[in-house]
């Protein structure tokens, strides 16, 4: 039996997509070998990076000037490349919201000064600081935001609007809804809640900010490198681009990412609205600021969180236990979660508050 | 019908182990969900991590203080986390012997003084330099090699014996050949030629001399991280790893490394005994130094050499084009290359040699 799967990523995946990959498995586009085989400079793999990059174009609408390139190493190994790319003047402006922009925060300091002019630790991240309140600095180089907080549910309702290029960290939220890409310098993601399995990284730059790398930035790490190289300067991590190439088609026959963020709102409103009528749960997140892709949850009793968790398992809806910086339950419900799977869970989260009044 | 893949990487894969990957495909071990969509936290997934470190230290008989972790960015991006983790006193040795020992040297100038104690390049890469005499440089930070050469198939008959730590880039001979690891102090390879699809690395690294990476060293490249974190610091790239470890249950089940080595020493026997025997076909590497794994060779006429790719593809032996640096062609015959194919291969080339007097 198929479960619902909430996990925060690796992430559940449209099972047409899986479908489709399971049955050329063997025998990919008549090739006679598996996608997994093929070697990355034979055309017909070649052809799947091509329109890998076009569907991205698309369906977010970048401009010609910036690039789309496939990497590797996942947002953490971005942490670095930011500065190495960008941090000409070692100085750069960072918002922490959460524990992923904290770490790249952190990252930040290895190669000049990184200012932290935003944090909402103070409240356990449950919300954004004010971003047209923030004393952004002088000079910087960019000023990093993470854009949706994974862990603690929130993200940004509008973006700041700063001097300094906006270096966006969308990992957990990126063709979830839309957004205007000429806004931002830099924007990153790890593919593996809204795009693909693990194994890949989707890094969209202004070009004309990415021509002097730092002397000590890897090769493989300059973007401009990846960039002349259209993803190819090595062996690109083959499997995880091709299922990118078909969740970015399926998304597109869905209507793209317009369509994708109404379903995608209306899936998180039935939770939320659930979630505060209810008298066991409760999400601690301001609304202003409530992901539509992370929505943790508590009952207030670990011990019943932990059977809430257990519980749910057992009837299907599984990968339920939130972060353990914040306990309590999440639900992710990314591109892939099928309204009918959060429609699931409400229907536990309703049957456990009765049995467990 | 399945091709003969002599594809330099990424490259065909043992068929037992694709067709198990293609039937679990949308149900991984019960879970409900595919390898792909499962959280790289949960228990089922962690248990692949745990048993191919496992697999590879029994296959390579890898002693207790070495570690042994699954990264991303392929060899290429080792070429800067060798320098970031090691060059203390900013001086290594490098011996060059093909392109990618050239783009490992290039890469370790970023960092300090890269010198240059070994080149093949006066007789285009076909022989490797007597260790023996090579002028090693006191109080380098470590040696390295490529100990295989992909593009012009030659590979070390004996390693160097030298004070400084031996770090060797084996990306397209690991678990192909016996090899004493203890004898080294790191030993890194892309998986995509013998050991799984393209997007995952391992290191192998003694843990005494990993201790200390420089301050510049993106936290991602740091191999004392990925260590003390099981791999698992950030979200893996989960299939390539999930790959690997049946590569590794399926190399385990036909005897091991030197089993494969027995059989991959047969394979180059049958093709190099017949180029050498035949009026048409050329390999130029002395033959101490022949490669088993890569084993390119040339008609002499580049038309001809056209005329053998695309002929030999009609009848299923494919991406046997010679790397652009060398010309002609190049036949891979990794662990996965059954005997049947090799054969295939050589009744081929006897057919066209009879056709092209």
């Amino acid at each position: 039996m198929r479960v619902y799967n909430f996990a925060a990523g690796p992430s559940t995946l449209p099972l047409e997509v899986l479908q489709k990959a399971k049955d050329e498995f063997l025998d990919f586009s008549g090739t006679g070998m598996s996608v997994t085989e093929i070697s990355h400079r034979d055309k017909a793999y070649m052809a799947i990076v091509e329109e890998a990059e076009k569907l991205v174009r698309e369906l977010l609408n970048v401009p010609d000037d910036y690039c789309v390139i496939f990497v590797q190493g996942g947002a953490s190994t971005q942490f670095a490349a930011i500065p190495l790319n960008l941090m000409h003047n070692k100085k750069a402006d960072y918002i922490v919201t959460g524990n992923f922009a904290k770490k790249a925060w952190q990252e930040g300091q290895l190669y000049g000064e990184a200012v932290k002019i935003g944090d909402s630790s103070d409240k356990v991240y449950t919300y954004i600081p004010d971003v047209d309140k923030l004393n952004y600095t002088e000079g910087a180089d960019y000023v990093h935001i993470t854009s949706n907080n994974t862990i603690f549910g929130s993200r940004y309702s509008k973006f700041p609007k700063c001097k300094a290029p906006l270096v966006a960290d969308m990992s957990s939220e990126i063709f979830s809804r839309e957004v205007d890409v000429k806004k931002f310098g830099v924007i990153y993601a790890g593919a593996q809640k809204n795009l693909a399995p693990a194994g890949v990284t989707i890094v969209i730059a202004k070009r004309d900010l990415i021509q002097d790398p730092l002397p000590i930035c890897p090769t493989m790490l300059r973007w401009k490198v990846q960039d002349e190289n259209g993803s190819l300067y090595n062996t690109p991590p083959a499997f995880s681009i091709y299922m990118a190439n078909l969740v970015l088609r399926n998304l597109k026959e869905k209507g793209g990412v317009k369509a994708m963020q109404d379903i995608n709102e209306h899936k998180a409103k039935l939770l939320y609205d659930f979630i505060d009528n209810s008298k066991l749960y409760k999400n601690n997140v301001l609304p202003e600021f409530r992901s539509i892709m992370n929505v943790p949850f508590v009952t207030g009793s670990d011990e019943l969180d932990a059977k809430f968790v257990a519980e749910a398992k057992k009837v299907g809806l599984v990968s339920l236990k939130g972060h353990r910086l914040v306990g309590g339950m999440r639900a992710s419900i990314y591109n892939a979660m099928p309204v009918e799977g959060v429609k699931a869970l409400i229907e536990f989260m309703k049957k456990f508050e009765t049995e467990n009044k």
